[in-house]
């Protein structure tokens, strides 16, 4: 069995989202049990992350731990004539993945109690982000 | 088919723990020959990944070069209630990820010979950590 | 329904090399119209990536992040018997994954327009590549 619908996104610019009461919507509505519920955005500068969903400080120190480690601007980067967040929104997707796999366990994602779905903008400007869920079981 | 079972792993602090063992087991007791296995990580300080399994110095080095880029007690994460290795686990898990999906061959994870499963505990203290196996096919 | 292919890919060294179109035939062949496509890579020192697919600059800029982030002959890595590109192998193909699942919508990888499908050989030396592709749906 499986059932595919389409989340559509308006994102304000660089940042986390989080899509989990959607994820689990689509899941409710798939009517699987057990499988699995694959996450998928369709871009490539923007991500999916699991992270700690309690202390907003967490995604805090995640952005400003990659915005460290991939500058926005840096001399290494030629790819530069959409802006200077651009090559650094591609790396940091490849980084942190654009594709996410659940596993679905009594209906529902089986997810820890602590983990959170979020979209990661990586780019510093609203942008459109489509993102296909997939639930199979 | 579906076949999902749930592994149960006492860790004794950061570092790597095989657990291709355990992930073989599941895909057999499932019977499925032809399909996938997933395995997931029920935490957000706790990772999988797939290592090279014949030199522990692989792993050695690994951990060697993780510390380095995501220093323990690093001035720029403020999520620091649960100590200075709560959020450098949290963004090692992010990178190396908390999903992992196999190929299922000829009734076993299809790997290649050098690569082994383990999960990654990047945590200093002990932990017990949950995963689930999901077979399809 | 499960259908399951190898590709086997001859690198020429470190790059990456796109192999979308292989994909796309093998998703074609297996006459699933919804579903799931996974990749994997038999592998530790190659990976898989989504990556912008327009400006060759991109995978250049890439390149040259992850040599910088993982630098061939580090004094941190102890792995030295097959070489100073070796141990760096192994940690870019931890940090960009060897597995890589897609959505399958109708009959085709549900891929956004920018995305392509690489193999990242991670290695100096050209080597030979398996790749294991599973059609579910």
């Amino acid at each position: 069995m499986i059932h595919q619908e389409e989340i559509s996104l308006h994102t304000k610019g660089r940042g986390t989202y989080n899509i989990s009461p959607e994820v689990e919507s689509i899941v409710s509505a798939s009517g699987i049990v057990t499988g699995l519920c694959h996450v998928f955005v369709q871009h490539t500068s923007a991500s999916l992350i699991l992270c700690e969903n309690a202390d907003p400080a967490v995604r805090g120190d995640l952005e400003r731990f990659l915005i460290n480690l991939v500058p926005d601007g840096s001399p290494m980067f030629r790819h530069i004539d959409e802006g200077n967040d651009d090559m650094p929104a591609h790396v940091r997707s490849i980084l942190t993945n654009m594709d996410l796999t659940l596993p679905v366990a009594q209906g529902r994602p089986g997810l820890g109690i602590w983990q959170g779905i979020y979209l990661y903008e990586h780019r510093c400007s609203a942008h459109r982000r489509r993102v296909t869920v997939t639930v199979s079981g």
